[in-house]
This record gives structure tokens, C-alpha cells and sequence, in this order.
């Protein structure tokens, strides 16, 4: 079939072979696909929807279109988390090390910040030293050695996605569930791993606003992932308010390490307990825990043993951390101010608008407003308390970390669009995990 | 507004404002844009539509990225006929002279045959020495001597449209109303012109195969050239057979040189009859004549009293057709050979396929299979009966005119293919005028 008749097909509502997706795939990556078809076919892509089996064909057409990860030499379940992004969601780094202490390796590609999100190497390169760029060989010799590593996607990886995206993000195609899910499904199976748990987030913090989107591109990844032969599980959890009590790199590292250290937190009690169910359906999958509960209970013991922390201490070392990190908080970057958001009545606590939160971060050099902006990784901000909880005037909502003046207004702009504190305690809340959607054990 | 916010709004659904249309197309234009974009775009305006104002500022936008002829010097009215394509359709190169008999100017840009249907200049082109090629200044020095003239579209006209045809053409986005309705009224305004009359043919030998497409489409036309001033009518036409009895380019003109010069033969009354109703729409739109019916009759009269062809012998002269040609017969180019198709069994004739007669033709040298593809003028076919006349084993039902015998095979297996003896007559005959749909005039 001629190209121009494929891109036909798609307009007209058919439903492509898997030979005619690979065909696609293949000649945009040789370059005998000019871009100009490949635009329209994802616009028609977009408007007319993606089937199963197609959404499936195109993961693992992306998927081959560079190298994959062969860890067969390595003995036992590679497992990893996806996560499509919130404002403090930070699990990885609580999760990757719980998961390796637990038995499970943990093969963990991870991305940087993107728009009001923040990003797992963003977050790791707050450490002094620490080295997200490994080579292939480097990344395997991490995980062999401590059963978890933390890096980057390399050229290597999905070429076909970094080409695709780009020309998503040009012609108006990014927004498309099955478009998005292929991305991420190629990137994640490109690492060779055996099963993956999902975290989508759904909230005014999250890409998908809606729970209904975010349940349907659930849906898709976890029935993608289940064609490819691997196990999955996939987490909605509520987006309406930042994970944990930190926003910004080094104050995100700083919270992970006391959930490790076993310290608690009233204001990170939520970050805590999705990292262990989230490790809890990983060790579920990866077939170190006979169900959840007790994927759950091991997880907690990986903390209150201090194995979690050790093992995190360990994948830093191999990783290039400074011997002055030691997992110690001290040790990491530190803003020179600091500025409270005061509550200027009283009522409760209402977030109206969690990505505002997440762009005031941004706003204070904590994030990237284009590709090449360098971020301050010690700038960021702390929420003292909760949506719905009481404040009387003057009340510390949050505490801004900054090293420039001349960005606060900006931030505490946002914060005031952000949050607001109204009469009565905000209706609609929800719980954290919001539905769990599972694919059978294959 | 970015492009690539303008891509999402059509995406989403949105309607564009004239501004934004303009901005589209002058950034395409301008090259400022990406032929992805613009590709992303067109298949979105594909599967969401475009609004008739969308539509008509989509015109004006391409109109003004070239040239519009200026006929204001020249005095009276200034009226066009466009057809969307058929097999057989040779109506221009007789209303063209009869409508600039009775007084009208009649400034035609045509095009060449693509795919089953003949084109107008490749017509033109059988008749030895016609020159199809004229200058801006060339042909408005044709068009005021003698009324009329018939040249192709020059690079001053309408650029976008050539660009963004190839476009359309590659990226699966050719079949979309309004984009047709674009492209055609663009080119047609660019004329100059004060009205325009459209013959929008729907059948089995036609791009509209379905009555309620072509329908849609006219009206979309009709609305255009309202909205930009015009004058404007539609006849839906059927062309579920071919118009007239010759199919392929001398043989057309011979076809036509014969309504010209009064001769009446029975396979032609169609053509006669259409040709006719055409020019009565173009005289009474552009005011030679109070009713259509009026110029039905000045039509008929430019007919008998000779006036027709003595405009049609004159044009033929201003673009430079050889004096031996003088609208005789004789003159054009003759084929070496001929073969019949002839009936295999008793029964009615039922033309099944009337895309099939015009690329029997084709097959046979009469059209192009590539863009670079050279024209014998002389080949193409004759039919002698029109679908459901009665025949008898051994009846000719066609007369092939070729030249070279390898071609033969394949015209007579399309022809087999096109028409089928049934054992009754064949049913769900329409009248050749099937709707008029008629802009108020303005």
C-alpha cells in the first residue's frame, strides 16, 4: 500500500495491519516518509482514534525502531514504574530503591521536568555528583550491581519517539491517548523489563484534568503492555493537590530521604503511602509478594530496616554521588531565602489550581520555561498544610526557598491564583488511589 | 495566535476567524510555515470541515496570493462556466463560443484531463497549431478581440493553490469539500469574472460519485461566490454516462465542431441539451437574457444562424490554430486504426462503470497515467447507443480509435468492464439535469 493511501485509511475511520503500522513506522525513520505525511496521518491519528491492536502495533514499531535492553543475563524480575507527571510527585526515588532492597531489579529510564511537572533526573541531579548520563553498558553494570539505577534515555533508545514527538509538539498532535501511550509504552519495554506499574495521575495538577481520560489512557497502556507479554497495573491517583509537602528538586530529594530514613510527616504521609503501594504492586507483579497486602508489608520493612536507605546510599555511590552526600540532607543544596505564603484570612485551605503550584516552583528556577533554561536546584517551596485545613490570618500556607529576589513576586502571584481560603472546608475531595486498573498475570 | 494553536483550534473543532485563515495561508505562502504544519492542518479541516465562512475566506486568502485579472477596461459582462469533471465533458468549447456570440465575455482558465476525465486544454491541443499557452496580456487581447479565449492557469495565478495542491495530493486531503471549493472558486475569481455557472457532475463517471456530495459541494461553491460578490448558479448534472457520443480529444472536438454547425445525431442531444442550459444560465446570470429560458433561446439562435461557429473559427485563429483547420472535421488528427466493442449476448446496454469508459480511453493513449505522460490527440472511442438501448449479439456498441495495437486489449477489457448487456432495461435513470441550485442574484 502506498503511504498516501495508508494516511487515507486512517481518515476515513480503518483500521490499519500491523505490517501497515511497522510500514509507517519504518519509512518515517528511513526518511523515505516525508514529514509532511506523517503530520497528516497523526492528525487523522488524533481525530480518528487508534484501535487496540493498533495502539499496540505502533508501541512496538517505535519500540524496534532503536535498541532494547537485553537484562536476560541478569537473574530475576526487572520491574519498573511509569509515572505521566504531577507537582511533587517524586515516588521514584523512594520506590527504586524500596523495590531493589526488596529483591526486584529495577531498570528505571526516567525523564526531566516538563512544563509545571517535575522530572526524575531533575530531581537526582540536585545530589552533588550524581550522574544520570550512563552508556548502556554503564546503566547494566549499575543494576547488576545494586538492583536499581536511575538514568536517562539515551540516542539509542526509541529514536522514532524523539523524532515523533518533536514533530507532535509542532503540528498540534501531542494530546492523542493512543499517540501518548505508545510513546511511553516504547520507551518503558525498550528497557527489557518483565512487568510495569503505572502511576496516572488525574487532577488540575496532572496532563489529564479528567478522571475519565486519564482511566482510558490507563486502560490502553495496561491492555499495550499485556499484548507485549508483560505484567501490569496501572494506579490512577488524585492530582488535585501537590504529592508530599516539597516542590523543587533539592527539597524534593530532602523529603524522599526521610520517608526512607523513617521519619514521618504528617504533610508527607500521601507521598509515603503511594510509594509503598506502588512498590507493593511492583513486587506483586515481579513475583517477590504472593498479593498486594504483602508486597505492601515487605516494602515497609524495607524501610524500618534501613535496607531502603542503604540501598539508596549505594545506587548514589555507583552513581557518582559525592562521598559528602551519604544520604544525608545536609549535604544538599540550599536556597539563601526564604519567604512565607501567608493565609490573609481565615477559613480553609481550597486549591483551585495544583499546576499553578507547580509553575510557581518553575517561576522561582526550579523548572524550565524552554529546553535549554538551566534549572536552581535548591529552589523550590514547602505546603505546611493540606486542602481543607483551617488557617487563621497570617498563617504560613508555604515557604518559598529562593536565591533570586526578583523572581519571588512572580511565584507568590501564582500561589494566590494557586490556593485560595474560603468559608468551608472544599468539597470533592477523593481518595488518593483513585482506581486501580489491573491486567491479569500472564 | 500560533500555528500550531490555529492546528489545535481546527482539531478541537474550532472555527477560524478570517484573520486566522489569512494568517495560514500567508505563512505558507511565505514559507514561514512548515509543510507538516500545514499538512497537519488540511487533514484536520478535512475531518472537522470548514465553516461556509471558513470556506470563503479560505478563498479569498488563496485568491490574493497571486494575481486577479483586471477586466474592468473591457466593457459588458464577464461570465464563466467550471466543471468538476466527467467523461465526454466537452460542453466549454461549445458554450464558450456561443455565450460570447450572444454578446457575453467569457475570460476561461482551463485545465488538463486527471485521471478518468479529459481536460478542456488537452481538447484544445487536437486542434493543429491552437495554443493554450497565452501570456496575462495575450489573453486578455484574445478575450477582447473575439469575446472569448481558452489558456491554461499561469504561475501568476493563484500560487497558493499549486502548492498547496501538490500538498493535499501527497497527504491524502484531495477529498474534502471545502478544500475543493477552495481551490476551484480561487482559481475561477482570479478570472475576473462577474458570474459563474457550475456544472457539478455526480455518477459512476464522476469524483462525486453520490448526489448528496455534489449537491453539498455546489452549494458550498454557490455560497463562496455569493459571499465574494458574484453571481452564481449550479446545475448538478449526472454522469453516469458519458456526455455525448465521444470519449478521448479530437474526437470530442469533432463531436463538438458538429453541434457547432447544427448537425443533430441522436448520441449528441445530451451535449447539445447541456451545452445549451449552461449558456442560458451564463446569459441570463450576466444579463444578456431576462429568463433562463430567453437565453435558451439566444443560445439556439447563436446555434442556427451560424454565429457560434464563425466565434468558434475565430478564437481558433487568434490562438493560433492552422488555416487548414477552419473548424472543418477533416482537419484534426485521425487514427490509424479502428476496432468495435461489440455486444455478446441480446439484451440492454447498462453502463456499470462509467470511470471505466473514460480510462478505456485513457488506456489507449487518449490521457495521462503520469504527470509527464505525452497525449495522442487522435485515439479514444465512439459510442452508438446510450445505456438501456436494446442490441443484438454482434452490435457494435462502441467504435475504438487507436494507434498502437498493444493498447488495444486493455481499452476493451475496461470497456467489458464498464458496460454489461442485461437481460432488461437497467433502472434508476435520472434526467441529465438532475438539481439547479441558484444564488440569489446580487
Amino acid at each position: 500500500m502506498r503511504l498516501v493511501d495508508l494516511i487515507r485509511k486512517k481518515r476515513d475511520g480503518g483500521e490499519h495491519s500491523r505490517e501497515e503500522i511497522f510500514s509507517l513506522i519504518d519509512s518515517f525513520t528511513s526518511g523515505e516518509a516525508a514529514d509532511y505525511q506523517l503530520a497528516a496521518w497523526l492528525m487523522a491519528a488524533c481525530l480518528r482514534g487508534l484501535t487496540e491492536a493498533e495502539t499496540a502495533a505502533l508501541t512496538e514499531a517505535m519500540l524496534h525502531s532503536g535498541q532494547v535492553m537485553d537484562l536476560s543475563a541478569l537473574p530475576g524480575a526487572k520491574v519498573d514504574k511509569h509515572s505521566t507527571g504531577g507537582v511533587g510527585d517524586k515516588t521514584s526515588l523512594i520506590l527504586a530503591p524500596v523495590a531493589a532492597a526488596g529483591g526486584l531489579l529495577v531498570p528505571m529510564i526516567s525523564g526531566r521536568g516538563l512544563g509545571h511537572t517535575g522530572g526524575t533526573l531533575d530531581k537526582l541531579e540536585s545530589i552533588p555528583g550524581f550522574n544520570v548520563n550512563l552508556s548502556p553498558a554503564g546503566f547494566v553494570k549499575v543494576l547488576a550491581a545494586c538492583g536499581c539505577v536511575m538514568g536517562g534515555q539515551t540516542a539509542e533508545i526509541v529514536p522514532a519517539d524523539k523524532k515523533l514527538y518533536a514533530l507532535r509538539d509542532v503540528t498540534g498532535t501531542v494530546e492523542s491517548p493512543p499517540l501518548i501511550c505508545a510513546s511511553i509504552m516504547s520507551k518503558k519495554l525498550a528497557e527489557g523489563i518483565d512487568a510495569l506499574v503505572l502511576d496516572v495521575k488525574t487532577g488540575s495538577g496532572a496532563f489529564m484534568k479528567r478522571a475519565e481520560d486519564a482511566e482510558r489512557l490507563a486502560a490502553m497502556m495496561v491492555a499495550t503492555g499485556r499484548r507485549m507479554g508483560k505484567r501490569m497495573a496501572a494506579l490512577i491517583t488524585d492530582m488535585d493537590q501537590p504529592l508530599g509537602r516539597a516542590v523543587g528538586n533539592s527539597l524534593e530529594v530532602r523529603e524522599c530521604l526521610d520517608v526512607l530514613r523513617g521519619v514521618r510527616h504528617p504533610m508527607s504521609e500521601d507521598l509515603r503511602a503511594l510509594s509503598l503501594e506502588l512498590a507493593a504492586w511492583m513486587f506483586y507483579l515481579g513475583g517477590r509478594a504472593a498479593t498486594v497486602a504483602a508486597g505492601r508489608a515487605l516494602g515497609e520493612e524495607m524501610i524500618s530496616g534501613g535496607k531502603a536507605l542503604r540501598k539508596f546510599r549505594e545506587v548514589c555511590r555507583l552513581q557518582g554521588a559525592a562521598p559528602s552526600f551519604d544520604a544525608q540532607p545536609a549535604s544538599l543544596p540550599t536556597a539563601r531565602h526564604t519567604a512565607e505564603f501567608k493565609a490573609s484570612a481565615a477559613g480553609f485551605i481550597e486549591i483551585v489550581d495544583c499546576e499553578k503550584i507547580g509553575l510557581a516552583a518553575l517561576a522561582l528556577g526550579g523548572g524550565r520555561n524552554k529546553q535549554d533554561d538551566v534549572i536552581d536546584p535548591a529552589v523550590g517551596l514547602e505546603l505546611h498544610h493540606k486542602s481543607g485545613h483551617a488557617v487563621k490570618p497570617g498563617d504560613s500556607i508555604a515557604t518559598l526557598h529562593y536565591n533570586d529576589e526578583a523572581r519571588l513576586p512572580g511565584a507568590l502571584r501564582l500561589l494566590g491564583e494557586a490556593c485560595r481560603v474560603g468559608p468551608k472546608p472544599p468539597g470533592g475531595a477523593r481518595p488518593l488511589i483513585i482506581k486501580v486498573i489491573q491486567g491479569e498475570r500472564t
